[in-house]
């Protein structure tokens, strides 16, 4: 039986470092299905890689592991982390990488999970660089994992991991205060608010003001709109979104990671 | 028995929207193996997309399933098609991407070919968005094809399907007029013009003009020529192209998709 | 039993290239297992493949076949050749590509290797373009490789091959010259000094000069230092490597590929 072990990294698909990852975990585990989630995480980026795990793990079967290594503070005391969650495992740094799969503020995680800090060196490779974990402790371990390795032989469960501190929506005077989390590479602006956190009946009524521009009502498709006009909709991974239709909302609102948008409602 | 399923989409690596493709079909056929045909198409260009599957499915084995998302459209009521033509499977948007495989102007199609408007739902996932058809429809289709299901089950046949208006070359006064049709990362340009429509005493005395540079007979490698120097020659997917021995001919000649290609032939 | 090829090309990602290549090898050995060195090797850059090869292969088990093709002769009189070293094979042009691997200056090769030049024609596809030798010759005999054939089948043994003049470090004057090798995504700086070219005590008393930049001793990891400050360290591939702290060690010190490094050493 073969497990799918995911890769999420910022090394780089011009590297060759994704591949040494690969070719150490097939040797320990031959079985394994290998997934790039993305390697072009954009360096030392773990915000952004924690929000890129979360919003993909869904679409992976029960059993999945996913590795992720954003890991600025390799070789240092930084504890490396294996989870279990909602049928899915992780492989992380404990740096705030699994803050959203693990129960964020976002509620996009599941309550409880099971995380362990991942300290047997007998499933380490024999030499272990200060500066490629990724292959040198990540994929082996990763490989113990799918080819059978239990959570808990991998070192002793732990209750406290370090969390990022992931912007959440505020109410206010009538409005939701939110930011944008992510821009995808077609230029879309995925927002922090989730569709959960407004009524039906504000949905409806919605007005989303972004730089500088407002968007009246929601869109199902973007071809709701012309070619070149703004759309706000739900996107694919269950939060409020802005794009232009056939073009990129980041460049026509120059908005980036971090931009603040408004969600007002029209009187009833 | 595993079959190969390709993707060919306008994702772009950076983002985990390919994988979350993968996700899915891997939960629903394990035994598919995947390839990426490429996840760099530019963005919403069907015409490109098109022309990168048609040169790419001769290298892949009968019952291969090429599964293209380039769909500017998605969420519309743009319908879905599934085709089978000389031993392949394709799963694209009805918007002109199987244009040139399923028969377009170039010649490079079959001509006998079975297609179906998808419809069955009960192969997509249970909660389909509006945005992001590649994995809640494509992607458990096409994991459904390479684990057995027959194309009849689908949906129903039809007749009729959006087609590209590809530029086809034109004859005119003893001379071919042609256009780019794609630019390779190498930049070499590959033209609408097949060696097949020229005569052997042609190709002898073939003479390309292209950016205003002036190209006399055929090469057959890169390296018969001095390096920085231009040539025209049969490429591997049996088009005319022109390229510039160890650099860019897009740059040298300012050249990009739809630049004018004029093919004359000296006198015998 | 499958074996890993492993793919390293100059072809980039965006095209369909690579994918060609997996086509064909799929189509003859629907067992073997694929993974992507890179495809992103600088055009036609020989001696820059020559070192991500290098640096990679200890990564992958014995048996991997690892097929290089970064061949601006391709189509030429050149060789293919095919090669078997410390358990790993080779497949690549005769231009200097294995010249790290077989055994080149910086001690990084094996000394006993065989070699042939590939040359049986019933292993490649029928009709051999002149220009994509990777999926018409390179593809389907490292398919033939994965699946059981042996090397001495391919073609005749041969004693001597091209070579790249790989910059070897020099000792002069109580110091040693070096170059930079390779600039990774991080904008780290790998040298070609490796560490077993220095004694213990010349480790402990290290001083790098590159870049108008001055750096005294080795750190073990990057967050040894502040964010933002430079440090030299053994890197994972056994390299003496520059690096920034979260940033780019290329940019903050204008450096590239064939800058120069000056290895001196602190006074006992």
């Amino acid at each position: 039986m073969s497990r799918i072990i995911t890769l999420l990294t910022d090394f780089g698909i011009a590297s060759t470092y994704p591949a040494q990852m690969k070719g150490v975990i097939l040797e320990r585990c031959p079985s394994a299905r290998l997934v790039d989630l993305s390697h072009e995480v954009p360096r030392h980026d773990v915000r952004t890689a924690a929000f890129m795990l979360a919003s993909s793990v869904r679409a992976f079967p029960e059993g999945t592991i996913h590795v992720a290594v954003v890991d600025p503070q390799v070789g240092s005391a930084r504890r490396i982390l294996a989870a279990e969650s909602a049928g899915q495992t992780y492989l992380a740094p404990d740096n705030g990488l699994l803050t959203v799969v693990l129960g964020g503020e976002t509620g996009q995680g599941a309550a409880a999970a099971r995380v362990v800090s991942v300290e047997d060196r007998s499933l380490f490779r024999s030499d272990v660089s200060s500066t490629f974990h990724g292959r040198d402790i990540f994929a082996p371990v990763g490989a113990a994992l799918a080819c059978g390795a239990a959570l808990e032989n991998l070192g002793p469960e732990i209750e406290s991991i370090q969390r990022l501190d992931v912007p959440a929506p505020r109410r206010e005077a009538g409005a939701v205060k939110g930011e944008v989390l992510y821009v995808d590479p077609f230029g879309n602006l995925v927002t922090n608010v989730t569709a959960g956190e407004l009524t039906e009946s504000e949905l409806a009524r919605i007005v989303v003001y972004v730089g500088g521009a407002v968007i009246r009502g929601l869109s199902r498709a973007y071809s709701d709109v012309a070619a070149g006009m703004l759309l706000a909709y739900v996107g694919s991974a269950g939060f409020l979104e802005v794009a232009v239709n056939r073009q990129s909302a980041a460049s026509r609102l120059a908005a980036d990671v971090g931009t603040s948008v408004r969600i007002g409602f029209e009187a009833p």
